[in-house]
């Protein structure tokens, strides 16, 4: 897929459990992976054949050891979000430039920390929001950026549901209180006050007010707000003054080569009310490599500049995380206190 | 277009001015208009001529003289909202059956007036929600319905906004408070809050919460919740625990001969995440007469059943009405108090 020669940058995954699957093209994205580390050196030497590392690759039977190898430039780390703060600080002390999962961490104070070890060690920091990084982002992001296209921006409705089967109810980490505590807020949530910030050029908004609704389970994690008990949708309706953009597969789009979206300009009816002058046109953005190579060539690119060329971590990374964070948490309070309009203060 | 002999009701029409580019093929939809009536003669007269009525249709200068006329059976009510109350009571008091534009009433207690009118005058009547009569809109409800395709009702978010121009923000009846008083949320909203009814197969909501971000024009008129200040923009996306629908022109589909919407149903990612198993399906039906004629056929229907049959007055339209009007009142009262939750009470 990839034509274009990536900057050579050595990668260390800390932990394999729960994505093996997801990330069972490590070696495509990370072109090739360097080193992955497990609590388990078995678990780790499994993940790295499964997954078709190169024989070189370092197989550590500790996270930590990951770390320590001075070869490793970065780190992705894919851990439950309640260890987060532990190993991205640790990396960060390290020098290892940082991918983090989402969510970045259990609240804003958490990912303060991560933040500021990696502002005091100089690394790059980055969300896995891979959506960010497909093209189609951006071509969307210039019609919602022309006046005469879109005009000011007036509303976004951001739905991401999946209906996740009984095994992931009864144990995935995303239903844990000890591993990802914000549950389906997190998860799925991320993803759409993300894409809520995003439309808005990441102006913060000033309240969050979560609705009605919310499911708890029996460990008090949620699982419905932004939901895990519905079909699959991935809706993203921005309107503005003067246009409407539409997205139905904004987290995941339906193909890999090739992600749409819909655009409607100055809209209006016909005459006597009996139809549109226009329809939505449909737009289509080809992808040669998929969102996620994407985000980790991004971030190459980045921890390149730092390590080669003496550049400086690119902050609207952070600061992008940390805003969403600071969303989700407010959601968070929202719903404790009984769904009431939450200040968000940055 | 149609083909097939339509039961003839006599229409009345009370009112004119606002309306005249609205229901410019009222001749194809009363088929053909029986009689209209003005505060003006004059005016009753231009719009029976501009509107291409038979020489044969009666023209009143008041809308008590359609009234008295003995041989209309039925009127269509476009006049401002402050007024239904006025003239559907006494329409109803007159044995006419009653097609009501929407918004119904400024408030249920009003709307129990006019219905209780119509109950004991044993009269139909129906709100002009005309989508209701699409058949796409029967197509949909078969996929609702369907157990295994869509499953249980989750969420439905439904939005309709366009750009008023100036003239009508200054000069439309929809933003005076002694005429239309609702504004945009009797306007607009009413098609998002019978949407929601419709999908929940009109079970009544606990409660209702408006959202913040209400902007109300400088006479106190709401002219953006479901907004005048943002493109046209008609979406419904319904959630179900097996399926979702989309679309987006439910108000007025965007082409008048036939009218699409998408499913999927038990959607899910592929293997590594890279796309979905499956992509939305569209569904195209195919509308012979505009939404509009059918509502009127089906109106027809009813009232020849009721003067040729002996049948009674069909309950389903006045409980959807009152239901909307209910959800409305309320969440008309959730503005006003601040944003709370209000409670439904049937």
């Amino acid at each position: 897929m990839a034509a274009e020669p990536q900057i050579k940058i050595k990668f260390g995954i800390l932990g394999c459990a729960g994505i093996a699957r997801k990330v069972s093209r490590l070696d495509l994205i990370f072109s090739p992976t360097y080193a992955v580390g497990s609590r388990s050196y078995e678990k780790a030497a499994k993940f790295a054949k499964e997954n078709g590392f190169p024989e070189s690759a370092k197989v550590y039977g500790s996270y930590d050891a990951v770390l320590d190898d001075p070869d490793v430039d970065a780190v992705y780390i894919p851990l439950p979000t309640s260890l987060h703060i532990k190993w991205a600080v640790l990396a960060a002390r390290k020098k290892k430039h940082v991918i983090l999962e989402k969510p970045v961490a259990l609240n804003v104070a958490e990912l303060d920390e991560i933040l500021a070890e990696c502002e005091s060690s100089g690394v790059q920091i980055m969300d896995s929001t891979m959506w960010m990084h497909n093209p189609r982002t951006a071509k969307m992001k210039e019609f919602l950026s022309d006046d005469s296209l879109f005009g000011d921006l007036k509303s976004v409705h951001s739905c991401f549901t999946f209906a996740a089967e009984e095994d992931f109810l009864q144990n995935d980490i995303r239903v844990k209180p000890d591993l990802d505590a914000l549950g389906a807020l997190g998860d799925a949530g991320w993803y759409c006050v993300r894409s809520i910030l995003w439309a808005a050029d990441f102006e913060l908004p000033k309240s969050a007010l979560a609705l009605h609704g919310t499911v708890f389970n029996k460990a008090g994690v949620i699982i419905a707000c932004i939901s895990f008990l519905a079909n699959l949708t991935m809706d993203v309706t921005i309107v503005g003054t003067n246009g409407t953009l539409h997205l139905h597969d904004f987290v995941v789009p339906f193909e890999e080569n090739k992600a749409s979206f819909s655009t409607a300009v100055k809209s209006g009816l016909i005459d006597l009310v009996t139809g549109w002058e226009t329809k939505p046109s449909q737009h289509t953005v080809n992808t040669e490599l998929p969102q996620e190579a994407l985000m980790v060539k991004e971030f190459s690119r980045l921890v390149g500049s730092i390590k080669f060329e003496g550049g400086k971590p690119e902050k609207k990374w952070s600061s992008f995380s940390r805003k969403t964070q600071l969303v989700i948490d407010a959601v968070k309070v929202s719903i404790e206190q009984g769904y009431v309009p939450v200040e968000i203060k940055s």
